[in-house]
């Protein structure tokens, strides 16, 4: 299974970059309308990058696959695979109001598949497992939902506030768990 | 051959997703127009994780691979790989006769291409097998061909109760087979 | 390696079912200028197969990769990519003498990467493998590219010859090769 | 790991290849335009295959991954996500100043990404290990972005020179490394 989902959001990852439209004009100048869609295309890889990594982590931790796991899995990829739609749209339109709460809108789908996922697996392990234990202080997937569901209310009225929610999301997964990944550590490879 | 089957699906399901092309307007109801194709583009993922859920199954419980299994599995990645042109034809097209006959064509195809996979896997694994036991009862890969064959009479007639037979056949699916799951988890994994 | 060329190969059979355009129309009819361009898609993926299949099965013959295998492994893949090009080429023009050169030449091109990969993993083995033994009387692999030659030799003539001849080499390939596998299959899997 | 990394080069590669647009008429006169985009796609081809090829290894003498290696290969993936956006403007504008640079812009950063990389794996792996050893003399990975800097700055006066420098990076890789290979040959596969 992980093998299937690596696969996808590798697929997605690069799938993305045919949004960036190789221009026709051949001065540097040429490349300055293709900014908004490159940024919004690396914020997009972040966050892909971000849930491999994530999912990377979640499926060592899980032994036992059930069929629920199997289509929470597909689940997540779903909303995942409207990442290259999202991100060309909210790209080629500078911070207009509809693409920038779709976005987000796909984006907190995605968060919401990722939790029930992850609740699926810690179901399969028990409470008393290392994968309990290690999430047991997830505040980073609990408050990412809302500052989703925050970056979608501002779209209505200030589009660029959704997206600076949107790329500080990004930002906090970035910043190294070592408690997680020290106690992730602790499980064999 | 597992892994290379799951690229393929997992490549058909993303490169499905590029018929949704991103629009030229900026509001909410720019989107409308791509409704149908959305709509239609989540039945053929739900298609292909079913394809793609099964498929494991079916070669987890296989250990010997010859020349007739190869072919047959790529006689059903074949069928699959038609998935996005069905897809992008029917989803444009409003329940209009040909798209929605040849996209039920095509899901009889993949479907009938799993049976013959499936059986020459039988008749490697011989009578007495798990799988052989797993598999007696299998209705839904019986009842399934039929329901497409009803799908493609009725695109002549009245196209919606086509998408509703289809829609059907992935709901039979999506719905866990208790029995099934249980005897393949006591296989080695 | 092998994962990475399965890799290649499943994204190139899918990359080249893009070539198969959604019609604008909405009847049978419209599917009719695509006839061609679907007969050779068939064709490329029944190639592709045999490929996939091939090099599967002299990878698991293989144990020891060097840089010179690794290098002929890519050469290899560099010929299967051009494949969807020549697809898209030669469907979308009937016969007519240069897509239909060009595909044969990519044809050949292919074939003889192949032989020079076989060759090299021959020569890793040493001359009392298996493999080896195996290959001694590898005719299919010496009459192909003669095939292909005698196919882009044609184009300039009467084109519907060559398609013919590419479609033989393809009908040898398919017929299995009991005594190759037989040999094969007595090689730890 | 390496699968996901394996499967986005693989990706990439075949990605690139959709740049190579079916030409219109039917003779091979008409593939004369086609030569350009061509060649460019022979060069990314080989960058990206040594890409690969280094990467199996770095991989391959590496056995502990934590959170600063994923992300550093991440960066190295976003990089070369870019190859084919840079592969089409080069090929389609013959030696202009501005895809000439951007061209070798892109190779420096993913040739600057690698050497984070390795940089970082070396320093997981200690300094008295196998890998740092066979990487003491690791001249090439310091020339390259050299060179690639001088192609940028070439792009602005004579850009030929520029695409020289770059086909000669790619033959100082392509040229076996005997040391490096027997030394890391030694490794447990």
């Amino acid at each position: 299974m992980e093998a299937f989902s690596d696969g996808v959001i590798a697929i997605l990852i690069t799938i993305m970059v045919l949004e960036l439209h190789v221009p026709h004009g051949t001065e540097l100048a040429d490349l300055r309308p293709l900014l908004p869609v490159f940024l919004t295309y690396v914020l997009s890889f972040v966050y892909l990058g971000i849930y491999w990594n994530n999912h990377h982590h979640l499926m060592q931790a899980s032994n036992r696959i059930n069929g629920r796991v199997l289509w929470a899995n597909l689940h997540l990829l779903f909303w995942l695979s409207l990442f290259p739609f999202t991100t060309g749209w909210m790209g080629e339109n500078h911070l207009a109001t509809a693409p920038t709460a779709i976005y987000g809108a796909v984006a907190l789908g995605a968060a919401i598949a990722y939790y029930v996922l992850q609740t699926l697996v810690l179901a399969e392990q028990g409470p008393d497992s290392l994968l309990a234990d290690a999430l047991a202080h997830d505040v980073k997937g609990k408050i990412s939902p809302l500052l989703y569901a925050a970056g979608i209310g501002f779209a209505f009225v200030i589009p660029w506030v959704s997206v600076a929610l949107y790329i500080l999301v990004a930002l906090i997964w970035l910043v190294p768990d070592r408690l997680l990944e020290s106690r992730l550590r602790a499980l064999p490879d």
